[in-house]
């Protein structure tokens, strides 16, 4: 096993980790999957932006610059984290309200299909919402159940599906147990079936690559505020392939999306694209410190980006089995890396003490029940030493714990 | 007519004037009922959130101040701008988004119903969400069609409601004449009728004193970006009466809006009280600059601003009937200012042209269809010389464009 300063030492990333508040300090922090740090450009960025751009073009803004963002932040995404071309992607709302939408509109174009298949394990958000959609709608939730330390297969996706599905609902990467699914072949088996696929990256966007074009995906929804830097409680983004833009409809007909917003006219009447997928006013304020990090990204590009990730969750792993596993604790993630995304989960029954006490320390994992300790290991700002470091915490405290 | 300097001199929240970016720049600006100034204190106070809030305390910030803040600012719009005990204000989602959470549960209070009211001149987005939602929900809507100078008045809604109403939306001020709706009157006669009012205070909240508990609402709903001074898609609010909370549903089921969202639990049990309305993560940097304007507000009080206000809009009103009204300008707004919200429209065929001139010498009025220039004075940046000025440049204007 390679050294954590070897490991920084080669590093190809190592010189962007600086640009991100607090990267050098002492804290060790392992929920980037949770809420990624901020970019030492964006305090100052928000601080200009009122005092020039709305404390200084006022409502212009919108005509200048503001009205567009949410296409254009999108697009952006799309080409540097997304793989989705042109047009297929806007900002605004959170992960929850256009998850409804995507939904709603996905039961909309299957007509007559009864059922929304959905894993036992998705994100709560992610079961909730679709349970909502199910009731209101008159359809039914058929579960995947899955493996806690995996997530949805081919092989189980292909035994739900079927003539009654009417949208498949995943997650890129499993938000426990860090299961990446082979997304291609779960939008191959939907299809098959003639289902609709809804993907969820809000896992995933940021620090594995996302290919929604080439794989076909039909809607998929994720968040920013988390290997996306955008900030706590920033907004989400949709996709809609641009093969469903003509007849896709969402519920919530706001003004912004209806073509023509400053007509104000009698009837709503859906933008043509991807606008259409807007309600009401967009959160410009929330979209700039997403704005930086796309900048910051368009440095390098998600491939390097995963191929770091890669490295960092290994060397957890590898830190895990020599340090971790004498003592009872077990990988509650894949080993295969190509089956694992950004974070690592371990498990051991003491783990939620474990984690309370690691923030008295500054160290910040995260915890999920049941008795997982998740290691969010954002890529452009965590270093191989933090890594290293932060399991002889662990370890130092489960000792402690279980003294 | 009292002139500008003396109602300037005589103005006691002149002295707040300065804490907005630009109010003393040259620039003339009547827009603060569709974006208001920043704060002074806004900009840094981002910054400083992004080094230290976020930074610093990371995930821990949803733990120590985050989590509850959509209530907790809630509960300070609450008391300061609405009139509203605390426990039924919370702040998230768009505008849009809330009015369609809202109308949907108040069409699931009541089940047997089949007609929604709304006025014909409500703001699009208010008549667009309620047409969505009667489709969806199988519902008719009923128009009420009003005065383009006015607004809905007693009399008027009582000759639609009956029976068959299960809601009523209306706004308190209208954003095109800036009528002002008896809205205690309103609540009456829906209540009367067995139904439900949704009231919306987007283009009154902060400008003009709403009291929803002793007025007996149900539901309202109103944005921060106006008078509130929250910046460019701002989040919005809603308020659910607390007679209502305990019975209360909205189609939205999100883990924010549940309880123990950190449990991640297989079903979704709505949270206790207004929480239930929140469905994602709270855009925590958007709420900010309005937990800034909350604070100045807390310096006065909003009965003085109204006193402000109309002040304002009688000087705008007095200044129109000496320099416009002779060259064919008309009122577009209630002469009464009891009726009379914090804008003033002034009408005349050629106003869109007039507000493009006007824009390209930093004179920033709106413009509304049909040849409506929307004098939007929002009290606490705005100074009385700002509007005198403003509407001298106006008639000079008008009179260029005339020639």
């Amino acid at each position: 096993m390679r050294s954590a300063a070897e490991l920084d030492a080669a590093d190809p990333l190592a010189s962007l980790r600086p640009r991100f508040v607090g990267a050098d300090s002492s804290l060790i922090y392992f929920d980037g999957n949770s809420l990624g740090r901020p970019l030492e450009v964006t305090g100052p960025r928000l601080r200009e932006f009122v005092a020039q751009e709305w404390g200084g073009r006022l409502i212009r803004g919108w005509d200048e610059r503001w009205f567009e963002l949410p296409e254009r932040i999108g697009d952006a995404l799309g080409s540097t984290v997304l793989g989705a071309a042109a047009g297929q992607t806007v900002v605004g709302d959170s992960t929850t309200v256009l998850l409804y939408k995507l939904i709603r509109a996905a039961v909309a174009l299957r007509p007559g299909r009864t059922e929304i298949v959905v894993d036992r394990d998705n994100f709560p958000t992610d079961r909730f919402v679709a349970d909502g959609v199910a009731r209101e709608c008159g359809l039914t939730l058929r579960w995947i159940e899955v493996d806690p330390a995996g997530g949805v297969t081919a092989e189980q996706l292909a035994q739900v599906v079927g003539p009654r599905t009417a949208v498949v609902l995943v997650s890129q990467v499993a938000y426990r147990s860090s299961w990446l699914a082979d997304t291609a072949a779960l939008t191959r088996i939907a299809h098959d079936a003639g289902a609709l696929i809804v993907l969820d990256v809000c896992h995933s966007a940021g620090a594995v690559p996302v290919h929604l074009d080439d794989w076909d995906v039909d809607l998929a929804v994720g968040c920013t505020y988390k290997y996306l830097n955008g900030g706590p409680g920033a907004p989400a983004f949709a996709y809609v392939a641009a093969r469903l833009l003509d007849e896709i409809t969402q519920p919530i007909q706001g003004w912004m999306g209806a073509t023509d917003p400053f007509l104000m006219g009698p009837t709503y009447t859906p933008a043509p694209g991807i606008r259409r997928m807007l309600s009401g006013t967009p959160p410009i304020l929330g979209m700039l410190p997403l704005e930086d990090m796309l900048g910051l990204l368009a440095e390098t590009d998600i491939g390097a980006v995963r191929q770091k990730s890669v490295l960092l969750t290994a060397h957890a792993v590898g830190l895990a089995d020599d340090l971790l596993a004498p003592l009872g604790v077990t990988l509650g993630s894949p080993r295969d890396p190509e089956r694992r995304g950004g974070h690592v989960t371990l498990n051991h029954p003491a783990m939620r003490e474990v984690t309370a006490a690691l923030w008295r320390r500054d160290v910040i994992p995260d915890y999920r029940d049941p008795g997982g300790l998740r290691l969010g290991l954002s890529p452009l700002s965590t270093s191989f030493a933090e890594v290293e470091c932060g399991l002889e915490m662990v370890r130092e405290t489960l000792l402690a714990v279980t003294a």
